[in-house]
């Protein structure tokens, strides 16, 4: 599994931030081919008190393949292009890979 | 659901750096109380090139007041008092509530 990360810095303006994103940068990204699942983060904190951070989006897909094919269809041309109308100065992007975590099931 | 996310930049020398993520730090994290699971992935590029970031840890509780008793634990506090002794220049911790992807699902 692989996933492509966007996270989000504190904007200056929260609530037309999130009205955006909720309102249509969401309905747009979840359009995406290939998309298996979106985890939203919130960020609340760090342990020395308030992150620069703001939100973390999280898409999931099979393999890096259907990632980049999916980013690169017209819909996530769509949505890239929509990020970078509302949040090209406070969004850093991310390819990952995601390992397994047996170690935890082992211990839990 | 909650995490604590600690993001990894890039460290100088790679293989230290895993070398002692994976044989003595992720061993001490997985015995965190009350840790659902780990998910750990490795940053592989953003969209224009190379990452600053190497490694995202995700630690899952099951909510924010068994994530911060997980954490100040005397394991968690041995796991934070290891991320300091290899990693303290380039972590960023965070913690975060995470919201469902409700969207994505009736759309795949």
């Amino acid at each position: 599994m692989v996933k492509f990360i966007a996270l989000y810095k504190k904007p200056n303006d929260i609530k037309a931030f999130e009205d955006h994103y909720f309102d249509v940068h969401m309905p747009l990204a979840s359009k995406i081919p290939g998309l298996k699942k979106i985890e939203l983060s919130r960020i609340t904190g760090t342990p020395m008190g308030e992150s620069d951070y703001h939100l973390m989006a999280e898409l999931y897909f099979e393999n890096m393949e259907a990632c980049k094919a999916g980013m690169s269809s017209p819909e996530g041309r769509a949505s890239g292009k929509d990020v970078m109308s509302f949040a090209k100065d406070i969004v850093y992007m991310m390819f990952a890979e995601v390992e397994e975590s047996a170690p935890v099931a082992a211990v839990n």
